[in-house]
């Protein structure tokens, strides 16, 4: 992204966009341990938030939902999901949600009005390799890091409960989403698909029982053993065998812990 | 539902409601040979459409989803859920679309401009019983009818788009969704049960294997033989078994076919 371009986010012009709605990223990541998601530090405040924006009056959701990911974080996807809409009218009420409406009326001169109706937001999840990716803040943000779900600081509006809702969606359609192929990197062991899937399903898996009918499934490659420099009991490397793996998305991988 | 009382759906004061949204509902049955949809023919046009309205600015978006469908089809359902929402800029530009903006206006005052508008849409499903169920035309409805998904007349807008999603999302959440309890009356045959999955997956499935897979489970009691008249050869009757049911939809019923 070049960051000499106008960012649009800033140009909030209310004549141009949808009245009353935004969007809202939920950004998986996987570290061979834990779950991240990305999340924006607001400039010169304590506050955490999903990245968002809003929609152009001439712009499909879809599009929009890619723009301002890019836009927010510097982070280009050619796959984002739109996972579940927000439409309590309390969503934003709490006095942290107030001060930055007030922040960013005064600090980026995003007219007041505009920042204080009432908005319905949808939210779009992605799968990335945290490995590849180079979270970059936009002018509105200090930082843009990614933060690990089970220690993520306390977030703005009801974005809590938008990851909660990113969480339970790519749990429900674990057989669905291409979860393996995007957040591994290309080669992993056994060990790194079960920690995926145990921090995804939020429970311990049987060793022994995940290897078989992972392997069952007959997605996987077999590889060298993964060089650690000492013993015999170096673990394999895996790849996915492509076509098969899109072929079982395609139907539903049918993995059932 | 009290007819009598003013219809909120046509006091259309665009001052009480989100600009640009609006919801549609997506209400399967099962007839015990093919899934159906609940859809309404407006007064005076041979058109065809999903139950929808719009939000007002003081109401949570789930709320307005069971007041719209009580408003404009007569049933209440405690359980509707959202699916998906449509934000394509041009999900309404047919020259029936437009027919139907222009005669709204006409025939029930609706505000043109309001109509006029881009509407972003939250697709809502639900699954009922449909012996259960007495479908009533609202004030704008000439007729408020099941219609077997495979033989739907053309709908209105993306209405089509929308149904096509609910359908896919009610076979990925086939095994987290209470499908059976929802659209079987309380006593059924296997040969229901199967029919019903089937008509869901949109493929046959094998007799036996159905059987096999369905008992061991454990949420079904089978009941006496079902009633026919004649032969030994009357099916049995099954039941849910409701705490085994309730607990296996809360991990995933775990089907796969």
């Amino acid at each position: 992204m070049d960051h000499n371009k106008p960012i649009s986010f800033l140009k909030i012009v209310p004549a141009d966009l949808m009245p009353g709605l935004s969007i809202d990223c939920v950004i998986f990541g996987f570290d061979r341990k834990d779950l991240n998601i990305l999340v924006l530090k607001w400039q010169g405040l304590d506050s955490w938030a999903l990245p968002g924006g809003f929609i152009g009056k001439d712009e499909d959701m879809d599009i929009a939902a890619t723009r301002i990911l890019e836009e927010r974080t510097g982070i280009s996807l050619p796959y984002l999901r739109q996972f579940h809409t927000f439409g309590k009218v309390n969503r934003r009420n709490n006095s942290q949600d107030l001060d930055i409406i007030d922040h960013s009326n005064k600090k980026f001169a995003i007219p007041i009005r505009w920042l204080e109706q009432r908005f319905i937001s949808t939210g779009y999840l992605s799968l990335v390799d945290m490995r590849q990716s180079k979270p970059t803040p936009d002018i509105l943000s200090e930082s843009c890091q990614w933060k690990p779900v089970k220690e993520l600081p306390e977030l703005l509006f009801d974005h809590m409960d938008i990851v909660k809702k990113a969480l339970e969606q790519i749990r429900i359609q674990i057989n669905h989403l291409p979860i393996g192929l995007s957040l591994l990197p290309e080669k992993f062991t056994m060990k790194d698909l079960q920690m995926l899937y145990e921090s995804i399903l939020n429970r311990d898996l049987d060793r022994g029982n995940f290897q078989k009918k992972m392997l069952k499934l007959g997605f996987l490659n077999r590889l060298e053993k993964q060089h650690t420099g000492a013993s015999h009991k170096a673990p394999y490397l895996y790849s996915f065998n492509r076509s098969r793996y899109d072929a079982l998305l395609n139907q539903g991988i049918g993995y059932m812990s």
